[in-house]
């Protein structure tokens, strides 16, 4: 059995414009040999952001350690460690460290979105 | 947006044969609209196990709070807080509550797999 625990494993920057400070660890992807959906675990540093984009595919993310707030459509959430936020698919969303700890959280997504052209494409980062 | 906290909801007992002790919470699932995978939490109190079986679909944890042990198999791993496991389809598997204290972790489940009857079906608590 598969078991691994981000405070072990390396992170690696991500480099998506629009992203500023933001480390990711994949805890259970598509090279695992997920079937259907990928975990993926985010270390986000104090002033640090994720990109503020869209996508057609769903996110579900539990909040692991810190705060900070989550952009979704045109409204601000104050977000902290305990809280699951479902950001569905086609909305603008983006997550920022206001504070001054890491903020760290887990963000699934599917294996497979809709590409838009009569099939299914592989999800970044899956 | 959904945003959910396990902590400030109620729990449903899981009556499924071989259960002892287990609560379940939905966090996001169909009926949230979550297009293909679902984010159950889990609570099992001291002493207390889910079911010992298995099923053609994975699972993806993270353990929360606490510690127990996961049978995989045949084999029997301690796991603890911040453990990420990965049980793939078609293996015996069940998580017990072998301390003093609540075992609490989340367990993502597809929103649908094969019936094994040429189609897809609802998975059971998704």
């Amino acid at each position: 059995m598969l078991i691994r625990r981000a405070s072990e494993m390396a992170g690696n920057p991500m480099t998506m414009d629009g992203v500023k400070d933001v480390e990711m660890r994949m805890l259970v992807g598509r090279a695992d040999g997920a079937p259907t959906f990928s975990m993926r675990h985010f270390t986000v540093a104090p002033g640090g952001h994720t990109p503020h984009h869209q996508h057609n595919y769903e996110h579900e993310i539990m909040i692991l350690e810190g705060a900070g707030e989550a952009q979704y459509g045109e409204a601000v959430h104050p977000v902290k460690a305990g809280d699951v936020l479902f950001i569905e698919p086609d909305v603008m969303h983006q997550f920022r460290n206001t504070s001054n700890d890491e903020f760290k959280f887990i963000c699934l997504v599917p294996k497979q979105h809709d590409c838009g052209c009569d099939g299914m494409q592989p999800t970044p980062g899956s």
